[in-house]
């Protein structure tokens, strides 16, 4: 099943998407809900990013080639995570596909993509085993953790290298009953193929996550956890168009523009 | 004016506290709003946390006394913030004033509190200049940014040191109309006094933060900052009780208990 957000009339909804049709829906998909009888195009209505979480956990660090390769390319030694430590990202700077990636006007040449799977959680949860970490998953949809290197490098914190507005674009939308083991996620700037990967191959698992996670965190319906990169991401210039997909998802469209 | 949050008759609303009565209001003290003819005692009502941000900022390291006093306890050298690097929380570990706070049973013995003022986000800024900052700040607050130590100086993350269900109590109401450059901040365990600093003291300022971060992102109504502590604080032990007091804000008490 696919759900999204959408603004039609000057209202936000959920709604599900079934071929180019969207069925109006209320309540969440991950609360009480009912489907009304009120139906659009898909072409008609302005997605919105699917949802907006009330904690937005990242797991940064977390595939092995990508270790390695951003390693070599500072002529350092590679450093693995040891556990599966979550981070953060902020609320305001999610965008939705379509919108645009406002690059700062100070920001450095290294304006870089991240395609990054997210998981959206759908059932409270404390205390999780691995094995049933999966039935607190309400579905699937994609991040694009953009950053500014030199800030990422040189700031205390990540705030404006990760969080800066429109940084974190995050859809089209969230897929139910997939197996994120047997996706590919594949970026294209400006068409041209820049990366492809198998999104499966964390280092931690998202079970894996949930478990530590939620040791000490309860997780509640409406978190997204976003998984990580593969790979060296490269630079993005305005004028540019970042497309991810992940197979069985869809994908995630952003063109990029100088902050004016 | 004082604001609070609460729950009666098992719905959430915000009120607003005049002696020991509390009004309850209809829509959010930052949005559109109307108050009710419905009273309560203060003394009948659940206090809840004083809101659930959209976004949870936090200032960190932010006072001159706290940089050198913990630098020298570890026989290091002091290194003060270069900028106002703003970082985050979570909303999963916010509580109440009269909530426990729940010590972990794997945790630590440098399991302690930070005293901390909240500036509360009333209005929408962007490139807000320092001189139009505090027109952004709806009121003030106080937040204890408990910590483990040994997972704050060991984790690739600060998310089980700081963000630990329960970590953050909040509360016990948003104050409006205040000089936080006139206020002191106290500390007590069990009722005796271990902190006592004026709460103004900043590296950066309120100001100083709203001006840095609104560069790049926007403040949002019902978004937090909390802006750090002073001092080096002692650990807390099941059975304890800890007080933060800001003058012209109140009390926020929280015991300790240990993990069952």
């Amino acid at each position: 099943m696919i759900w999204c957000r959408f603004e039609a009339g000057g209202r936000v909804h959920f709604g599900i998407l079934e071929g180019d049709s969207v069925t109006e829906v209320d309540g969440s998909p991950w609360g009480d809900h009912s489907r009304t009888h009120i139906q659009h195009k898909l072409g008609a209505v302005k997605l919105l990013a699917p949802l907006v979480p009330g904690t937005f956990y990242c797991a940064g660090v977390n595939y092995r080639t990508h270790v390695i390769k951003m390693a070599a390319k500072r002529d350092a030694t590679p450093q693995f995570p040891e556990a599966a430590d979550i981070g953060y990202r902020s609320p305001n700077a999610i965008i939705a596909s379509g919108e645009a990636i406002v690059k700062p006007k100070d920001a450095g040449p290294e304006f870089q993509y991240e395609a990054e799977l997210v998981a959206v959680i759908g059932k409270t949860g404390k205390h999780v085993p691995k094995e049933k970490a999966l039935e607190h998953v309400f579905g699937w949809t994609i991040g694009n953790d953009v950053s500014e290197r030199a800030w990422q490098r040189g700031d205390r914190t990540m705030w404006r290298g990760k969080d800066t507005d429109t940084f974190k674009p995050m859809g089209p939308w969230i897929v139910t009953g997939l197996d994120y083991r047997q996706m590919r996620t594949i970026v294209r700037l400006d068409g041209k193929e820049v990366e492809n990967f198998a999104t499966g191959d964390m280092i931690f698992s998202v079970e894996d996550f949930i478990e530590r996670m939620t040791k000490y965190v309860t997780i509640h319906p409406g978190d997204v956890i976003w998984m990580g990169t593969d790979g060296v991401p490269e630079n993005m210039r305005p004028g540019q168009t970042c497309e991810i997909e992940i197979t069985g998802i869809g994908k995630l469209t952003n063109p990029i523009v100088l902050e004016k």
